[in-house]
């Protein structure tokens, strides 16, 4: 089924003259240490981890750009990485090679409040951009929860909870600087709010998880902090209801901030961990952004939506300490499911499909689920019509690992059945490859024919996205 | 300078092979009068047309998929050609070949009003698709003012007067099917709302003119009718003020459907061209959507924030009838200039910047459009920092041309200095292809990488987008 088995790619040993070119040029961030080669072979799902044969530091693009070209010279793998937070195995050194860690590039180049954008370098994360932001009125919006890079973000076309109101990351980019296959420095556009200058390289690089090219910088949109916001939290009678309820407000175009489906084994997840006491039932969390009367009419439409689906009361959150305290236990819901079964380790799936077609998504992936030998839970940004499964399963477990894979082909198929896609923000890394003929059809081999456009010798980010042709 | 002159292609007859196997298929859909030839050869601009060698009307992706292998086969050029409202010379065929006008492909596949998207065929228009939707109380949002093919706008990445709030062709596109340069038939996603699912197809085929793929159909995302509609006009003082004003409200975070900035000059163009009055001053159209409350609110900070900037009363429209006359005159803006001198035709610039460097580059382009020897008129997308010149002007005259041309040189670099572009939306047909590398430098080498990848042959609208390399 759908595991790593045999996806592991030639290696062959890295030749000295690029090892003595690596060490002249970047000294001791250059490391082969077997605690740096083992973290940044694996990120945080259960995938096994590759490690590579080195990890190169970097701190600019212009050393992004040098050590790509050293690399293609001796035709030697390069695999970006961020924080590690990616979940689909991004950063396991499939044919070895260099990893190529980003996370030193924090530099916040430019903020623009006049414009309402800044240019950053690819390893600022969006707690670092915040915290920096705070006294101008400006925020980025895209939450993916985990501790990501913002490059790592674009990477791998991330969203999370708030997309439903602010968009993906692919929406709030302006444009990226970028390293090619051969070293080239790109910049794919301006500051401009819109564009019709030639090809979309910003979006094309949005998502191809280092496999066409490096993003070391990029130019995001801001949005104004927003005068008030408001959290609630509500619970359903059943799975049914909760999902019904949003595809009720999506709807009625609510614009909410955030929409959060949570069952009713995440809540009891997030109740241990987290130390809450939530009703153990399927829940939504909620909020609000706007001005003081945009929320109150916001409020109101939601009140009387949710009532006709015979939600509970609304407990609101409205200092800024209990909000804090709701979301933080929402973004740690993987780790609170995992802490449900010591020594697991999560499969996360991560299907996306029409709004109309979400409660029966939902419904019947939970009735799959109590299939399962362990006991799953589900989180979800509904409003987008995304989900996940928080599969808590023994990484040393064939049977509990084929179990999983199974229920993952089915969900996937239900979900491509409903014209949805396999991933919502997770992206493919080498977890979803045997997924990528299914949804794409002949659009895979267009994408094939891109990648050997642009990286002709496969040296960068080897055996992700694209499964062998 | 950037004329057309020079940049026509070598061309070579129709291998009578070909028109015949196209005469068998398309039988009395496939023409050569010189009328047909004349008409699918030029557009709405001052640039001369170059008629293909054929027309095929097609009817449906199938057919589509089997002109293009034909032509594959036979090398020989397909020039996709929707409602022929560019204005960049994207229709001229450089290369002859056949014309494919897709303008009979009008069929609305699906409407989903529970998901608020619905699948169409390429030659469907923005008017045919709102009078189709009127009765489930959504609309399709992006409005270039004229007459074009959504497919059209969607492979000249179009937007027009509500961007600022709807965003562009490029943000409500879902997914596309096109034929790609060898007859393969792509689908490029699905129906989610998202999907991190490979590299994005959709965003590389929009804005590509027809040069990487030909799209035959789109799923696009439609948005509720607004509770409520009020539209208002005002005038400045002066050019500066009013965009300053533009910059302040845009900064506010005002969520205006359309903001359109219009000088003195397009002013007396449009009341003469449209019989109206209004005040000949640098004046703003502006347009609020939203529940009655929102809108309410929305103008009252807005009345707020004009009056600061020296502005005069709002003049409001909000009789559905007057606001489609106010919106007419608007859009006939190009041909109201044309109309102050019979026989011009217009070239018309389309530089976008971001929002803070606006008003300068508008206040530096005013005063260099005294030197023209002819009349121009400014318009523009002020809220997205996009702005068009309409320069009526005597297409015989060398000079005139040159004159023009240089104007543009001037204003696409002043531009690109303010690290915006030389198109907003209008794209590069053939007739910015001179700031390509200017606008892109090394991203231009990977575009025709990707250009090379997917069409080898160079048969898809060849001489469009990409310089001679």
């Amino acid at each position: 089924m759908h595991t790593q088995a045999g996806l592991q790619l030639d290696r062959r040993p890295l030749p000295p003259e690029l090892w003595s070119a690596l060490q002249a040029r970047f000294g001791d961030r250059l490391t082969r240490t077997a605690a740096e080669l083992d973290r940044h072979g694996h990120e945080e799902s259960w995938h096994p981890g590759v490690p590579p044969d080195a990890v190169v530091f970097a701190e600019s693009t212009a050393e992004v750009a040098e050590l790509m070209r050293l690399c293609a010279q001796h035709r030697v793998p390069v695999v970006p990485f961020g924080a590690g937070t990616s979940l689909e195995g991004h950063v396991a050194a499939m044919a070895g090679g260099i990893s190529l860690d980003l996370s030193r590039m924090t530099r916040i180049i430019d903020v623009r409040p006049e414009d309402g954008d800044c240019s950053i370098e690819a390893g600022v994360t969006r707690e670092q951009l915040n915290t920096h932001l705070r006294d101008v009125g400006l925020f980025f919006s895209v939450d993916p929860g985990a501790p990501a890079t913002i490059g790592g973000m674009a990477a791998t076309r991330a969203s999370g909870t708030n997309a439903v109101r602010y968009g993906t990351i692919r929406d709030v980019v302006l444009s990226l600087v970028a390293v090619m296959a051969d070293g080239r420095v790109v910049r794919t556009g301006g500051r401009a709010r819109k564009s019709a200058a030639g090809y979309d390289l910003t979006r094309l690089l949005i998502g191809s998880e280092g496999t066409l090219g490096i993003i070391t910088e990029l130019t995001v949109r801001l949005f104004p902090i927003p005068e008030s916001i408001a959290s609630a939290v509500c619970t359903f009678p059943s799975v049914q209801a909760a999902v019904e309820c949003v595809i009720g407000l999506i709807q009625l175009a609510v614009p909410l901030a955030r929409i959060e489906f949570l069952d009713a084994a995440a809540i009891d997840a997030v109740n241990r961990y987290s130390s809450l006491d939530n009703a153990l039932a399927p829940t939504l969390f909620l909020e609000f952004h706007g001005s003081e009367a945009e929320v109150a009419a916001q409020v109101a439409t939601v009140r009387d939506a949710i009532a006709s689906h015979g939600a509970g009361e609304l407990h609101w959150a409205t200092r800024a300490e209990d909000r804090a305290r709701l979301w933080k236990a929402r973004h740690e819901a993987l780790w609170a499911v995992n802490a449900t079964r010591p020594g697991s380790r999560s499969w996360t799936t991560d299907v996306c499909v029409p709004i109309s077609r979400l409660a029966e998504c939902i419904v019947d992936t939970t009735a799959d689920m109590q299939e399962l030998p362990f006991r799953g839970a589900i989180v979800g940004h509904v409003g987008d019509g995304n989900f996940h499964c928080l599969l808590p399963l023994d990484p040393t477990s064939d049977a509990e690992l084929e179990a999983a894979a199974r229920f993952n082909d089915r969900l996937v198929r239900r979900a491509l059945a409903m014209e949805g896609t396999c991933t919502g923000e997770h992206g493919i890394g080498h977890g979803k490859l045997g997924f990528m003929a299914l949804e794409h059809g002949e659009g895979l081999a267009v994408m094939r024919a891109v990648k050997h456009a642009l990286d002709p010798d496969g040296i960068l980010n080897p055996g992700k996205v694209l499964p062998a042709g």
